[in-house]
């Protein structure tokens, strides 16, 4: 027996179909023998009909009342799935965020849990009703519906195993798990088993899909279990392999280093396309210039991820290389010209045609020339690196986005990732 | 000024288009200096969709469930309508049943609103701050989400009413008043300026469809003045004669009958034709068998209305007619039968195709000669009259349907109604 939440997004609740398939999963944890609490998003498509009725009713609106309409999409899916739940014979409820509470912060759209008062749930689940729970949703300070911004419901759904002290959370999804890379362009990308937080972290951070960066990062800090598996999969279809508390089924656990025994030197390749490249040409290179340059775009609030500085040339003079996020370039080459008298550079230069990619790997830790193999490959095929940048878990390197599929593919394969 | 609630349904919020035109309403009160509590229920079809899902999701469900899903439509209408608000710089912020809160008994899907603490609402309204108040919900004592059942809006405005003290109860609705009778029978029907509680509640009992019963009900005992008027004016049309603190537009006020001060002696003629007959012939007329004929129904909680017991003949037996909701014609015949023995009737009829027509007036109680009048008009046209039932304020007559129209253009004629 043990304690469960269990998470299905929007596309898992798009239709009371879909929910009862949804109903039957909780069902067979619940037969189980396991406590289950459940965390839904709303109907795939309501939020964003709801959200288009608050753009249409004032361009510019109060967040608390964005909230208060937003926060009704869940809602509905907590009631259609506890009833679905009931007709099949396993006892549930629903709880809105306001009735649990989760209590959050006052950045209404965009707020953060402070505390989840797990004692109500607890006392239920141990009488064995399933907790069927609101996320994206919470309650402010001023005793208003708050809403955790777009995707919020993993980082409710962590919150909670926290909060009820849960042996795993598991996030059903429409993948079945993580991958070493992307599927769709490299065919022999294999499923991960088991992946840890940092490079769960990274790979989410980097472009992977499959979980939010801050459900991650939550999870880290209070060590829940969090297993990425398939909605999709028929609920009474026969479980795999695998380990995990009653529940062998595929998917990729994301866990502490220490429950990985293996550790692969590289464990996955994630790549974005989201970057821009900026070069800065021909500055004095004297003290003080990388803040002049780097002091405005701060100011401006834009995030800058890779930098280059070119080694001198005989005028003293150099250029400076680095990434913006891509809906962040005119703003940043705007903020940048304003300040050209101050900086003192003669040229700005920028490409939106990169793309930024990084292998990822707790092993690297302790492995030397992880890099050196990537910077090799990618030599071999006739690939220039414009910018390197480094962790101690991640290489990353900004290319000309036409190489993607081909760096990819020979990435997965110089570090022995290919399926067999 | 004054303060006021102003009520809105389904169809006057039914996009946001109309609730902008809602929000013109709103700020046309605040602009002429009253503080304005806004209630409105869910767009219209809204609560159809979600009802069936739920209906989907399991035809018998539990009502804690339902209320759940379906107050969800309540809660998108107030952040629309505050955004609304906000964006022609009226300042309003929307409250849910919860928060207000608006307590009700735990009847989930039915449930009576026990207690308002007005205290948080008057204290914004007289800030200066728009309530806008989700209708037709609150909350139960086991903290959950009650509904107070279809049209429980109407309900919900007089309740918000009496608890801030409103000077008057704004029904904005899709017709401009209460009218002497059916306007689309009778060409010649008048919209009323004032109606008494007691003669609107009749009204409501027979069939207009204007305000709901439980809704006048609550309005009667709080003494709280209910205006009904139309959502589908321009809200800047010019307001027309009549009386009331700071609004003379048109529509019909229910009040008080001390503010009424020349009673007609009938205000109004109402119909409906959701009631059936039936006759049980050839009982024995002995003490007791009323008892027997009307206990197995009450015993079904079906309701009888008209009861009319023939002249015994000479065998010592008599018919004994009334008359039940159409919808419980199937079940009181199957009832009756089951007792037939007991009772000792030979045989049943019923009939569906027969109306009730009602006069209402409180003008009744200090006249005489008023169900003369009514029972000569009928006679006159040769229309033949199957029960006859009578209150203070009230002549009922059941009467073959096809005679419908004739006999309510007679009437509204013979009671001076008709319009000049």
């Amino acid at each position: 027996m043990a304690r469960l939440v269990m998470k299905f997004g929007g596309t898992s609740v798009a239709d009371v179909e879909r929910i009862k398939n949804v109903a039957a999963h909780v069902k067979r944890e619940v037969d189980a023998g396991n406590q289950v609490a459940v965390v839904v998003s709303a109907m795939s498509g309501k939020t964003n009909e709801l959200v288009g009725w608050v753009n249409e009713a004032a361009r510019l609106h109060d967040a608390r009342e964005y909230d208060t309409v937003v926060a009704s999409g869940e809602q509905v899916t907590v009631g259609l799935l506890s009833i679905a739940l009931q007709e099949m014979g396993v006892a549930a409820r629903s709880w809105l965020g306001w009735q649990v509470p989760i209590r959050t912060n006052g950045a209404h759209s965009t707020a953060r849990i402070t505390e989840i008062d797990g004692t109500n749930l607890i006392e239920r689940l141990e009488q064995g009703q399933v907790a069927v729970i609101a996320g994206f949703q919470g309650i402010g300070p001023d005793n208003r519906i708050t809403t955790l911004g777009r995707g919020g419901s993993d980082t409710s759904a962590v919150a909670i195993a926290a909060a009820i002290k849960a042996e795993r959370c598991d996030i059903y999804t429409d993948v079945d798990g993580v991958y070493t890379t992307d599927p769709r362009i490299v065919a022999k990308a294999r499923r991960l088993d088991k992946i840890s937080y940092e490079e769960m972290l990274e790979m989410a951070s980097l472009g992977a899909k499959v979980l939010q960066t801050r459900s991650v990062e939550l999870a880290m800090v209070h060590g829940v279990r969090l297993q990425v598996r398939s909605s999709f999969d028929a609920p009474d279809a026969p479980q795999g392999g695998g380990e995990g508390a009653n529940y062998n089924g595929p998917g990729t656990l994301v866990c502490g280093e220490d429950e990985i025994v293996e550790q692969e030197v590289v464990s996955g390749i994630a790549y974005t396309k989201d970057e821009a490249k900026i070069t800065v040409q021909k500055v004095q290179d004297q003290p003080g210039v990388a803040a002049k340059i780097f002091g405005p775009l701060a100011d401006a609030s834009i995030n800058v991820d890779m930098i280059v500085q070119d080694v001198s040339e005989e005028d003293k003079r150099t250029d400076v290389t680095f990434t913006v996020p891509a809906s962040d370039l005119a703003r940043a080459e705007d903020v940048l010209r304003k300040a050209q008298a101050d900086i003192g550079f003669e040229e700005l230069k920028s490409d939106t045609d990169v793309v930024k990619l990084s292998i990822i790997g707790v092993g690297m830790r302790s492995h030397a020339g992880v890099a050196q193999k990537m910077f090799q490959t990618l030599a071999d095929k006739g690939i220039n690196i414009h910018v390197i940048s480094t962790s101690e878990i991640k290489v990353s390197v900004l290319i000309d986005a036409e190489y993607t599929e081909l760096a990819l593919r020979a990435l997965h394969s110089a570090y022995e990732l290919d399926a067999a």
